[in-house]
């Protein structure tokens, strides 16, 4: 019943030889890795004037200058990640390409800060994407958190499918989102051309009065440091190369270009309507929203403008539901990550690493209570530092390969470092006390959990590993039985009489144990003993305090000294078998507390003892 | 490390021998079972207060007569509860008492409705007594639920130590209080008397304006179902008898009466001041704060009182830490809950209990968000079907004794029976809609579990004893080796060495699989097993899926089926025990996910397989 309900939600396991054919053509790759990129226009202007507004109605004016510069900013990045695509055809992700050009503790670093974007991709988009929704339906607001973990649990469905069927659900919404932009921003442009547009009826802004922010160099970093979120995501493409249809760079490439053509386009001209019409930023209704309903109308058009951007930007965390999973299976392989994240699930997606995306998202937007703009300061300082740490990667390979053309190469990734690497300070320097702060701390605290597992996993293999030419002694064990078998129970019933049997039939030295925490039950047990004919030697062993682990690990520790040259006495413990889960609450918690302690307990000579459950199963009466 | 910070915290062991000296004198035994009845006085009258403001200043008088009529009920109830003490001496509790004299379902209702009161005497008294500090200091109050939550844990804490120091810490407080509430009350009429007192200023009460509910017997009656709450708790002395110094009976009779006498005459004194004083209650403070601000004067003494009435509040739910794990030891013994509530900690305390009670407690005040008012409901029903059904199966018990002046005795108890019963209807009936639902579902509820575990833990009996009479076959044991052993493996190092060396210690039919998840791992496999000689045979199973567990499934399926006489084959795994816990996440998933696959699947049969995992100790570097 399990496997077949299993199947209804996620569909039939898919063979290992056919992972080969889960490649993306153009079409849909666009709207599977761009997805993250285009929705940032939906919220990246607005966090540009939510920061100029607090100095009047004269910076404002600079959100155009502002929108251009990152539009230029964005084109140099891009051209330098076309490098990357080319040089890096099996995905050219940014913990790879530091990894492999600066070394082991700048790609530690880039991954961190991927890991900690793509959980704040997913919560951001999340956010932003139900904020549409309730832009346009204000009663809506008090279940913004609900809503949130309803699309993220509806992303989890979609990607443990399997990346091809995501490919098919995902592109038409994204092309309907194009389409929605296209009308707004055209429709927008077309209007104010021939005068039949005006302003928004938004709150004025004053001039510039008392209260208000100085106009400082310092507030317009800081009013370009939000707008780069408008960047956040377009590395996407260079990370999922191989997923491509062959050729895959050419196709990669060619991708990134029309979605850099499209995202600055929609960038600019959310900007330019925004000025234009005097959209002021307002708590319960999002900058776009505001240029809809003024354009539109506030008709079906409208509507369908809020539900396409909800769309696209619910649909943009499921860039990261790709990204996440795909990096921590690197990671894993590398040996930095636990290595069940390394492992494709029935349908060929990494199952475990999509689970802990959706769990680390939903759990931010509890704690953000599902607001945008407060989980926006610690989102720009991861995507800027993996930005720095790739290009800064691809321009020490191209001057160690030294091949045809490669200072010019060199100069352009140069270029992409160095301005990213100022955005970088800039975010850090501006958002700092706003939340910059958490990943700072988180960024370092990640590359050290990373470290230590790899260096757990480099102890366990010199610890575990044959060394070359060791001799096994194969025959000196044949047909001997050393062990020592010491069985404990509590009464004499078929579930301790199958823990005996078992016992005797793998020793011939088997001694059972019973502790004494009640005079009348232990009496019973040794005579059921007597009654029954047992043939096998009881102990009984004083335990003043109740408690049954104390004395019998004493007992253990005795008798393993007295017979040091054998190992350890083996355990053999009866065990019920409920029919139903819920009945092991009613039983073996003494047993389960045994095992636990004996397992993380050394026996002597740093070993530890081998405890055997011998089962006994009931049956439904 | 852990034992001696056990130590310190909760106390050395206690030997088994020593239970018998924790017994309690009287004046302790009333500070540890009376806070709990005693302390209802904080809140009781606002509760009747709070129903009679809806309809007015007419209706507002009535709070005196229904006090008397409270009070009545309590003497009567009281005089029924002397009766059960003198007839159980070993603590008659409504479930032993419904139990022994009316049949087992009444029994584990009563036993239902207990277990639930327990849990809202915490709730509610915790959450009263962070109230009477919020209503001395409001800038607390956005804390509330926080500081509930410290108090429960601080009783637990208290509780753990054991009976006869909880008794030593408690109770001074109760004596404390006593003497503020006297001052109180003394006080109040002593200076109404001389004339010295005038009312509260609070918002007046409209005499009969529109708006209000009319006054209807429906609403006395309401107002009287929610002043019940004050006899919460007097039934606390009866289940605990055998706590007290001997004769057990005759000093718990005394002590209950004793504090009958308090109670009845604390809840009149604030009833008749809450009324002279025309005290109305709001939402921010308490009656009682408000009568102690204007008879202190708002001064030290009005602090002490609100400490005092905290502190006792806050100590009642200490009753419930004495009452649930001891019903809940005694539903376990009779087989009616899971075993472990039955069994005593170090500390002479049924540990799990405690920590059951609190977890279940400090999930209502979460819930509730720390708010009396909207507890209160949920807990007057349980109270008075464990009363109506402990008085009812005394008066079977006096008819089916026929002793001297049974008579009397069981009319003493049907008065008892009787009055609580038409309490109870009046209380589920005008508080239904109010939460009262909710303890109705839960009760049957909890009845269900009960039989479900009685009739689990039944035919476990009858499938896990031996017969009488029944014959072990142990001769024919002896020596026989007949074990078919499977060892899955995924690589040849010394942990799987060590599995398999103990495979074969333990038998001469031992095969090697490896799942062929990886061919190219699956080929190292191979070589490393002729390299270093393996004269164990090794068998490759097919997985087109990926999947570890259903492959190996089929082929111990398959080996069972050739091998039927010898049981199903006993899978044995090397397991790597790391030195630290967190690196378990590094290792085992797959080992951990067969060991559960194996066991909660039958082998054939009907039994289950033998699983044995053989550990592998990896040391810090």
């Amino acid at each position: 019943m399990a496997i077949s309900w299993r199947q209804v939600l996620v569909g039939s396991p898919l063979r290992t030889a056919e992972h080969v054919h889960q490649r993306l053509t153009k079409t849909k790759a666009l709207a599977i890795f761009s997805s993250d990129a285009l929705s940032s226009v939906a919220y990246a202007t607005e966090e540009i004037l939510l920061v100029l507004v607090l100095a009047g109605s004269v910076a404002y004016k600079l959100s155009i200058p502002i929108a251009f510069v990152i539009t230029g900013l964005l084109v140099i990045v891009s051209v330098s990640y076309y490098q990357t695509i080319h040089g890096y055809p099996s995905g050219g992700g940014s913990y790879i390409v530091a990894h492999e050009n600066l070394g082991v503790w700048p790609g530690l670093v880039a991954a961190a800060a991927l890991l900690i974007d793509y959980v704040l991709t997913v919560a951001v988009s999340i956010t932003a994407g139900i904020g549409a929704i309730t832009s346009a339906f204000p009663e809506l607001l008090p279940w913004r958190v609900h809503l949130c973990l309803l699309a993220i649990l509806l992303i989890v469905w979609g990607n443990l499918r399997g990346v091809r069927e995501s490919g098919a659900v995902f592109a038409m919404p994204t092309y309907v989102f194009l389409l929605f932009f296209l009308l707004l921003i055209g429709g927008g442009v077309l209007r104010l051309a021939i005068g039949s547009l005006e302003s928004v009826q938004t709150p004025a802004i004053p001039e510039r009065p008392g209260g208000l922010e100085i106009l400082s160099i310092w507030l317009v970093l800081r009013a370009f440091a939000s707008g780069c979120t408008a960047m956040t995501g377009i590395e996407a493409i260079s990370d999922g190369v191989p997923a491509f249809q062959k050729p895959e760079s050419d196709n990669a490439g060619k991708t990134l270009i029309v979605m850099i053509a499209i995202l600055g386009s929609m960038f600019l001209g959310i900007t330019f309507l925004a000025h234009t019409l005097g959209v002021v930023p307002v708590a319960h209704e999002s900058v776009v929203s505001q240029i809809g309903r003024q354009v539109f109308g506030g008709g079906l058009l409208y509507f369908a403008l809020q539900a396409s951007t909800a769309m696209i930007l619910v649909l943009a965390a499921n860039t990261a539901f790709a990204d996440f999973p795909r990096l921590a299976s690197i990671l894993a392989r590398d040996g930095y990550a636990p290595r069940q994240l390394a492992n494709m699930g029935d349908r060929l997606v990494f199952s475990n690493g999509i689970a802990a995306l959706a769990i680390l998202a939903g759990v931010l937007v509890v704690l953000f209570r599902g607001n945008t703009h407060s989980l926006i300061p610690l989102y720009s300082v991861g995507v800027f530092l993996s930005f720095t740490l790739s290009q800064a990667g691809m321009v020490c390979r191209w001057y160690k390969r030294q091949e045809d053309g490669w200072r010019l190469k060199a100069a352009i990734n140069g270029l992409g470092a160095v301005s990213t690497g100022v955005v970088l300070c800039v975010v850090v320097e501006s958002k700092f006390t706003h939340g910059a702060w958490l990943i700072m701390l988180l960024i370092p605290a990640l590359v050290t959990v990373f470290r230590a597992v790899h260096q757990h996993y480099g102890d366990m293999r010199e610890q575990v590993f044959l060394q070359e030419g060791e001799v096994i002694p194969w025959s000196h064990l044949k047909g001997v039985r050393p062990h020592k078998v010491v069985v404990p129970l509590a009464s004499l019933n078929r579930a301790a009489l199958a823990a005996l049997q078992f016992a005797r039939s793998v020793s011939d030295d088997v001694t059972a144990v019973v502790v004494d925490v009640d005079a009348a039950s232990t009496q019973r047990l040794k005579d059921s003993w007597e009654a029954w004919g047992v043939d096998i030697p009881l102990v009984a062993l004083e335990s003043p305090y109740r408690s049954v682990v104390r004395p019998l690990l004493a007992y253990l520790e005795h008798t393993d000294q007295h017979a040091s040259d054998r190992g350890p006495a083996i355990v053999i413990l009866p065990e019920i078998v409920p029919a139903r889960w819920w009945q092991n609450l009613l039983h073996n918690q003494t047993t389960l507390q045994l095992k636990a302690v004996l397992l993380f307990r050394e026996a002597h000579n740093g070993v530890s003892r081998i405890v055997i459950n011998v089962p006994y199963r009931l049956h439904d009466a």
